[in-house]
């Protein structure tokens, strides 16, 4: 009995192809073809009757692609021979044959690839304008409850959960930054640089790339197909987001230990377990933790493989494509979920007000306190309060701030300095300010800071922000169907000839 | 129209889910949950016609197993899940439920894993022996086939393909020896751990291990299920595996490219162009070379995954899987393909000859034998022969060595030594010996060298090592089948009572 | 005797440290103090004449900070506890105490940090855009040096020497524009931040962003101090770029191998060997190449480093600046090597204008002068080119364009479609006129092809695109140098107040 | 003014060094001179006058090296030039010329990497075996110390401190036995492969060997200087080592949290803060947590550059060394760091019991006590339990053990079966037993559990192997000492001869 099932059918003959590559492929390359050839019959390299056989045939392969795919494309040698073969299947040798005119698979694969990531990149960043929205719309609903703040996993000074919130939201805004950046990269044609040399016949590159809703075309026809620099640069940007989505998950995972105790996990987001029926586990949170680092392999994938690649095409680039293709799906699915937990978490709002305390919080602004009451260096003021600290001991729950009076700083106030704080202009009243958390909140209200004003102030500028970017996603991804709508009138156009 | 294929069919649904892996782990799940529920009846956990009911499940479903790992799997949360279910729908709920008794999908998962890769291990190891008899075999033919060794990609001196393929094999017996040390670590037994802190129940973890074929239990039940120390280790084989493999594959592409013209390519591993009717191209060695990235890329996915996760389990580790089943595909084909190209390979053995000559490749035996015979110090002797390098250029094919006679080195020794080596000792004879291409290799017989005596009695040697690791690893898969044909034995002995 | 030097001093006590970074922020963090002091005198936060000692001791650290950086760094915990320290000593507790007011380590480095960065950035571009014109007056020399073009290492069809190096400017132009994408993103401040929770006192951080020269301020204070986003964006167009010169390096060793024989490389960049004296190696290459890995090493250890850290600041964060420090050193220098190469570089064209005729290249344009001439489709002329390909056989230097007249073709056409195609239309001058080498090349004139009057063409606009870019990078520097300026004024002014 | 510290001196010139490496090989160097030198003399290839000249400027500069290497290394290509190059001002170019005889720096530079990084291996087994024994005698300490056992960071289970260390032990046993394993793949001697294709003087390579002790001969001259897969074997290692410290490390700072609050960090490992006074930070944890990142970029450095390098020799492999110093460094200052942690930390027991009966810890031996006592299958047992835990609730600190008695567990029963477990066997006594986590944890003793009893037999048993282990390393070292005194003194006895 042989144990592992056998997914290595024919252990030579597959290994040459990338079916799920293909497969993703497969509708970039159908608009391609039909591209090309309308350009052809355009500039009469081929004749207007043969070009609209071969788009009808295209047509109708498009009519059965579901079926084509998973039945038909794992038989050839790759999706580019496949919709060639259905061709001249359909139309025969004489003008099937035409359709390969003046291009080659090199710049035909390139091509498909920038269409198929143009598209994901497109939905990919409508997702994570979503998850900034939901991450806007809770913080806004959380601008009073208050949180401990961490450094080193340590409690350091209140905030609220708005302003934890919303430096996510901040991060996912650069992230689109750089997804829109890529995009202008990816979207440029590298179709009629044929094998690397270009060809003699009279193509029209530019008119290709406009009825494929190209922004411009990748000139220099070497570069056009070696390069897969715009695929190491949507990975990176992806590795950069994963990474994002990976410290906010690490995050959901805390807050719903029991130790924290910060949150519940909605239900669709948790498991239970096998064995211990008690269990309610952040396992979509761990999975986003988790295929970051599978992001990250893509990316080093890539890179290894297009290291040292000498120009210009060679089969390696092949191995690229699964890479995008994983990264692309890990990204967007994980975007995905993770706005679902942010928009569904339960939040236990007690407990995060009671830690908030815990740890002996307000130190550092009952530091600043003494510093601008009392005109002492804010190293001495340091010294006074750390001090105090120590003395009371790390012990868990047990340094909080009720007992850190007037007296007991004027205490080690002495100590260090031989002078009284309050002789030197610490009132009680200050005191109290500094340690109480919302007071000590709304204090620290300069630019990007967690007082309720300056929160309420970022809340808007975000949500422009969010606003302005949605409309530039929009504004391509209406350019792009424009182009392939009108793609789609001149092959109808042309095909009608045939039937008059 | 949506242009890009839909893979991503629900986003939230199937992100937890890891179907290629459970795939890959339903025949080592079915024979766990025999060996299982053999010791639980054994130990009077369960009773022993719950047991035979549950085998006799576990064996219907087995001979399903191809349609039930296609159409029914997907269905399910994982596979362990999946064929609990199939049972408790046999056999009732009273009984199925008994099958999961002390244990957990935690230790149970951790035991699948390591029974696959088992297999995986022991099938790859066979294949990389094969390979290796390829590169011996190849070498016994090519003993006194010449050709210029590199270092920098530039002649250096010249030596013979036979010492050059049995570097290669002696770097995949190194392979080997890794391999089988992974296979020790791997082949230990996780199951009876439970979710992490064992169990109540008076199982008996030995005994599993036996029945499963491992050599021993893995003890600490939170280690047990917490490591994946063993994938990291046996992808960390794979990626120095495939290193040499690229090594390889690129003296591969070097040597059929039209500059070197070293090798003919085999049909079987060669490919044509779509636009070029003359390429012949090594696309599968570019796969090799390309895909030892994509084992790079799944080692350092891995390595991201488990850094920093507390212990015990995490579903982290669920994400690992795949990289190890992804790594170890690669690897197995990578294997299958080299061999292919060093058994099918057609030599151009003049060719080669020529280029051994040229770029003055002999001219560090000369500068030893301008030592061995004048008595000068190397340094003096190397910088005679460079100048005299130096002077003819490094034209193409035009510094060769014919034109290096005794008169010649006088004049250089003369102009840096004020003395003719002719007069210290050297012979026209010994510098005929030097320059001439076979006897230069000849004469490098030290352990390890080119010369024909010392290739022999490697190649003999080889042989042995090779004969000596295919039966260690022989023995290892023969006690591996023996204990489950035994489990095998024993599950239908208990079924039989059924029928009584 | 130890045999391995004692690199690790003092095993506990160092782990802590990060020097080399140190040393890289130490004048960043210099600058960072003084705007930072300014801007709290402004405010009123600290006294005017505390404010001028503070700063003048900072100057006089300056005028000795070779000596300092040297000697007095390695003895503190970090660059900034060394620089207060120093300033404590100067003008004692009461004043040095007041320089850390209202701001934390935390912001601080992540200010040193950008700015150190967006320096480095500035010199690599400027770096950069000297390799582009470097390779664009290479280019410009070269438009008729005709070469073999490559697919998969296999002589495909001819093309320049210009076309070649211009493929390469062009990927060299888009790591530029991914630069400066990425320095918009590096010069924002996170100064005021403070430990990640901002300040109770009335800081303006808009004003030390403007005396720092950054472009804005990065505003929520949590996402300032914790993200290293901009890093892992830095160091991927590092990876980027660098994987961009290996490939360039590899066909640097591929051409200065004997095979090839396409170039001498020159001296300043090449090396001999200890015991081979004809040797001339491409070590700078092998070592641009090489030290692509290590970037891409710095690039997976940051994303490793930063995936799934919990805000805020963890002391993890420190670990990253070493890699980014490395990867800059690493990519700056690798451009500037390769500008050597590039410029120095001897060609010799001979070889490359003979090699360029070996193995059939010119086939695609006779089979696309077969479709154009005689109207059969491309599939067919395909055929007809490849099996007189096929015939001839591969071997090297063997198949040439010599013999392939047009009863040749018309022998081929017969056996496949039964008709000769010189009745067709072909005729001798255009199967002449495909086969020339010159000719052959100079059809190919469409956009991004290498034809002579295309690549002229493009030669044109890159020279322009660089001198844009090299305007847009000139005002960046211009912008940060006034800024600079400017701060250093304000210091000297406040300092003079001291003197009256 | 210039911001960056200008740690670029001379931008191309330095390109080609590797400071750090030469450094790091520089006493390895000279003890393979000796022994080199030793065995020419022997073979009758230098005469021994030469010999004894040449050895005694080497001890002379042995005695010189620390300021050697601090102040002339620098000025040299690399160590091997500068070494020769000393031993030739002292001795005259003839002697000193005769020094590099029947070698290269090829096998050299091999040779000297596996004699550090031998040395290397050797310390960090020791540090590591230090590091398990803390282990081990802090987990002998805590037998009885009662914690939550956690999976998905949710509280799973009870279990003990000691079983908890002894896992991380058991991981780290592991890392110690592939680090044996890697030894003995370094522990060859490439000395004599020359360039890459051995030497046609009479060298003992088998004699180098000896003296150097070295365990064999790495026979295939090509193999011996192309391979670094022993590197990649020994950096593996570490990122394996690495990732399970990164492990124990993330433990180390959770439990430090406030929230977790189990242990109190040794002063020697914690830093505090520059703003807030109350902070103790696990800075050194989050440290080693964050160098497995940089130890798997080295990994990764090191296989990107060694993928697809043709044979033999490239300069490439130069830059491999700098990674594999760094991977050492780090993997043996963590493991140091590490063993001080584990020794130090100050426990917290009684919070640490506390938590261990939050959550419901004992919810899976409750359902196994019913599946025991009643002889309900275990997927009954779990629904029942399971509905109890779902109606309490996931509040925090609020579903505890002490209402789990049997009328709530009959009340539930019904529910679902329809029967009271009570009338099924279940006892009052069972269930409580059941519930209280010592005797919880204690019912757990079957191999590899966390029950008291078992536990002390696997702390003796771990014992013994790390005594075992111990003595394994011990003999390893104890033979290159010998060998290399042994060298020492035939070396000296040959200068003796000088003086005679």
């Amino acid at each position: 009995m042989r144990i592992v099932y056998k997914y290595i059918k024919k252990m030579d003959g597959d290994y040459i192809h990338s079916l799920e590559a293909d497969r993703w492929l497969f509708h970039a390359d159908l608009v391609v073809d039909k591209a090309h050839v309308v350009m052809l019959a355009e500039r009469g390299i081929i004749r207007a009757e043969e070009a609209a056989a071969i788009l009808k045939s295209l047509q109708n392969l498009q009519l059965r692609s579901e079926v084509f795919i998973e039945r038909e494309l794992p038989n050839y040698e790759d999706v580019h021979t496949a919709i060639e073969s259905w061709v001249t299947r359909e139309v025969g040798d004489n003008a099937g044959g035409r359709m390969h005119t003046a291009r080659s698979r090199n710049d035909e694969v390139a091509t498909c690839i920038r269409i198929a990531l143009r598209e994901e990149l497109l939905r990919l960043m409508k997702e994570l304008n979503e998850l900034r929205r939901a991450l806007i719309e809770r913080a806004a609903e959380n601008i009073e409850t208050v949180m401990p703040g961490y450094t080193h996993l340590q409690h350091a000074q209140p905030t609220t959960l708005a302003h934890h919130l919303l430096a996510h939201a901040d991060a996912f805004a650069r992230d689109f930054a750089r997804l829109i950046a890529v995009y202008e990269r990816v979207n440029v044609s590298p179709l009629g640089a044929a094998a690397f040399a270009a060809t003699g016949f009279p193509i029209d590159r530019e008119r290709t790339a406009e009825l494929l809703g190209f922004d411009s075309v990748l000139e220099n026809s070497m570069d056009a197909v070696s390069t897969r620099d715009f695929v190491i640069e949507a990975v990176s940007c992806y590795a950069n987001l994963m990474t994002n989505l990976s410290r906010l998950a690490e995050e959901i995972i805390l807050w719903s230990s029991s130790e924290f105790g910060f949150i519940t996990l909605p239900e669709e987001y948790a498991t239970g377990s096998s064995i211990m029926p008690q269990k309610r586990n952040p396992d979509y949170a761990e999975l986003i933790r988790a295929r970051a680092g599978s992001v990250y392999g893509c990316l080093l994938s890539i890179l290894s493989i297009c290291k040292a690649l000498p120009y210009s095409y060679n089969r390696d680039l092949q191995e690229v494509t699964p890479h995008l293709l994983r990264a692309t799906e890990i990204s967007m699915t994980s975007v995905a979920v993770m706005r679902g937990y942010v928009t569904k978490l339960e939040l236990k709002k007690e407990r995060m007000a009671y830690e908030a305390k815990v740890g002996f919080t307000t130190a550092t602004e009952l530091a600043d306190t003494i510093v601008r009451e009392t005109g002492l260096p804010f190293r001495t003021a340091y010294r006074i309060v750390a001090s105090m600290a120590e003395e009371k001991g790390h012990e868990h729950g047990e340094t909080n701030i009720a007992d850190a009076d007037l007296n007991r700083i004027d205490e080690f106030s002495v100590r260090i300095t031989g002078k009284r704080v309050s002789e030197l202009g610490l009132t009680p009243e200050s005191v109290k300010e500094a340690l109480d958390i919302v007071s000590n909140i709304n204090r620290r209200n300069v630019t990007g800071g967690p007082a309720r004003k300056e929160v309420m102030r970022m809340l808007r500028a975000r949500e422009d922000d969010l606003n302005r970017d949605d409309k530039l996603r929009g504004a391509k991804e209406e350019r792009v169907k424009l182009c392939l709508r009108e793609l789609e009138r001149e092959v109808e156009r042309r095909i009608q000839t045939l039937h008059n």
